[in-house]
């Protein structure tokens, strides 16, 4: 009680609408981290931040703290600009699986650390695991060796990486704590900070699919990580992007990493590309490699033409222990045991195709998890055959699942099938790209 | 993450302001009981109630729900209407000890279950025990055979009442989730229904020595208990009493008691005498044995008169194995080794005594508990030698403090020091009661 930082105080400072100081913030987490408080602490803390918010300066002290609760990786070993990407999470997001062997590709180094899906989002690190042998797991010594022989590595978080940041996370998620733009943007950027980057590029989703509704949120957050990357001094641009429909045509493990192989091969659906190469242009363009991002757009398309980002591929996956010849003949990969088809019931065009709903179809038909202690199936999914803005007639094939959970078939169709609308007339294209930010603040997107 | 009543969902609706079901505070309340909540959870939730609020059907709820948790008692055992009451805490509010035997000595049972004092405020139970032998801890069997027997019993929460309440209250101490209305009135209302009672006289405090600073704060309060009291269907009075200086002149657990014995021997200070029989007349008067407060005040000053409040008070402590001889021989009471005194430092009229500071002095000296797990030291106090309005010369004792802690002395001191303001001119007199509120509302107190 006679402590300088009561704990008890500190949280009737947030609650009471005060703002914090950074060495109270810093005093909060390094205390959690040392396990000298009690989790109903933290998250009777975590709700006043919620609810009463905090300002960018507690935003980059609570970033800090979680940073500096691990290992900042030292990556002077790897010569050039250090530069990752990070997306708030979408359906059928495969798009870290493609950039990534194209921007190693092109010369500029990718440490990349990403997380497991949860809800209706998937995540890097199970599509990756659906890759037979592939690992994730591993210490940072092997994380630095392996970055440094490929410019390229694709792990999973660390336990020397902001673990406090870890624990913050696991407790938000059961004390509905989660959709809060300080304590988001803290989350991704202490473990972005931490992986050794100079420069980031940041994919906010927004729509129907993504934990960002509305542009005007997706901007906010935006807004509140190129801050903190900022206030880092680490080069940091963000664009909003559209998730009212699921990226490409697959969404599932295995069924993303096939997509991103054909991808690789130049046969990539044109939204995912568009994304891909903007986003793979912009971190060559941070990188230092081109002199700006359309040429780095550019650099980015040279990379799949010539079929080197394939060829830092199969070194990725062969490094990390996956099967390459599964990677090389995706035709040989066992399919799931159950399939099952969408087909309209009138003529008309797909007007909408809901990715909440889709996302949360293909976790019940095991491709996700409801619960963190869930397996993944990397089999099971869904394929679509029609996109927004596709012609369909009555009876044709709107998307197909695969399951090995027979029982889920009936109520996965039902969503499906609600997921879907279909008019009478085109609905008008949607631009995928809507804002850009950067330190200089958010603008309608242009090239 | 199925089940009806998601625990992460109701978090969720409470953290977006919205209105929570009867049947999902109780789910709640009831898991939590049943330990198959977490405290971070319940702690969220709290947060959110706090800074959200809770509507008179929500607080209702939670107050049910709270008082299930553990056993109403039944007392239709006992002849007559059950009346008790209840203070929202205090510094020197010793006034349960006096009005219990002479509401009793009038012939209203008075089943009177009381709590531990905590920070600057006074306990009833740790009052009573510092009586040798005086026992508070006891099962529901023997609880109903003391009131049965002497119309009185003088009990600590035993754990068949409200556990929940227990719990939770233990849980806002340590999450800054203490000072909200709803949550007061729920926690203060579920222990006092499930003691059995028909009817409830409470005194809410407001000023610098009571959790509520403000008058309107006060009547909110005073609103919510008396609103639950009435949705219960048992009669509930309360009224808005003074705080900003102790009550009384002795502060302290045995202090308190010899102050007590004084009044019931027809010598107590005005303060005290004067709230005294006005809840006394008021708890007389909804036992049904007065046709109004003013009748029931008449006869509150009769039971002193004619000695039966005494009378009532050396049965009770036989009862509950006090030592007899001490309340009748006071002066035999081991005093504190150590004394010290406060002097004026200027001629004037005392003019303000600020009872917050006093309560916290007196805590260091040993009075009263800063965490749960400190022990009281029934000697320790203060005893006033002036109150405000009093004229002071300079040189003159203003106070006594007494301790077994030499330690403490300089500190206490100091504080004791800068919570007496001097003045040149006499203050006002100030009203100690301001306020009535029963189910018609509130209004300016008159009788």
């Amino acid at each position: 009680m006679d402590s300088k930082y009561n704990i008890v105080s500190l949280i009737r400072k947030k609650r009471d609408g005060k703002t914090l100081e950074k060495e109270e913030i810093q005093h909060l987490i390094n205390l959690y981290t040392a396990d000298e408080i009690p989790d109903y602490q933290i998250s009777a803390f975590l709700m006043a931040a919620f609810l009463n918010g905090m300002n960018d300066e507690e935003s980059a002290a609570f970033t800090e703290a979680m940073l500096h609760s691990g290992e900042i990786v030292d990556l002077s070993h790897v010569a050039g600009k250090k530069v990752d990407k990070h997306s708030t999470g979408g359906v059928g997001d495969k798009l870290s699986l493609i950039l990534a062997p194209i921007v190693a590709a092109a010369g500029v180094p990718v440490p990349m650390i990403s997380g497991r899906g949860l809800g209706h989002t998937g995540g890097t690190l199970d599509k990756l695991e659906s890759i037979p042998g592939f690992t994730v797991d591993m210490d940072l010594a092997r994380y630095k060796e392996i970055i440094g022989k490929h410019n390229l590595v694709l792990a999973g978080q660390t336990k020397e990486i902001a673990p406090a940041d870890k624990r913050l996370y696991a407790l938000r998620d059961v004390t509905a704590t989660v959709e809060s733009i300080p304590l988001i943007a803290g989350s991704i950027m202490s473990k972005k900070l931490a992986e050794g980057i100079d420069a980031l590029v940041l994919d906010v989703k927004v729509g129907s699919g993504a934990f960002m509704k509305t542009t005007e949120e997706a901007i906010k957050l935006g807004e509140a990580l190129v801050g903190i990357g900022t206030q880092f001094e680490k080069e940091t641009i963000a664009y909003v992007t559209n998730m009212n429909q699921p990226l490409g045509y697959k969404i599932g493990n295995w069924l993303e990493v096939e997509e991103c192989i054909d991808a690789m091969h130049g046969n990539g659906p044109d939204d995912i590309m568009e994304i891909t190469h903007l986003l793979a242009g912009t971190m060559i363009y941070l990188g230092g490699k081109a002199g700006d991002v359309s040429e780095g757009i550019e650099l980015s398309k040279e990379q799949i033409e010539n079929g080197a980002a394939f060829r830092k591929w199969l070194d990725i996956v062969e490094e990390q222990r996956g099967d390459v010849e599964m990677i090389k003949s995706p035709q040989k990969y066992p399919k799931a045991q159950f399939e099952f088809e969408i087909k309209a019931k009138q003529d008309g065009y797909v007007s909408a195709m809901d990715s909440f709903e889709i996302g949360m179809a293909s976790v019940e038909l095991g491709a996700g998890r409801k619960t963190k202690e869930d397996d993944v199936d990397p089999q099971a999914g869904i394929v679509l055959q029609k996109k927004v803005g596709d012609k369909i007639s009555k009876g044709e094939t709107i998307l197909t699942g695969l399951t090995n959970k027979p029982s889920a078939i009936d109520a996965a169709s039902e969503q499906l099938f609600g997921a879907v609308t279909i008019a009478e007339t085109k609905p008008e294209a949607v631009h995928l790209v809507s804002h850009t930010i950067d330190k200089k603040g958010s603008r309608a997107f242009e090239l």
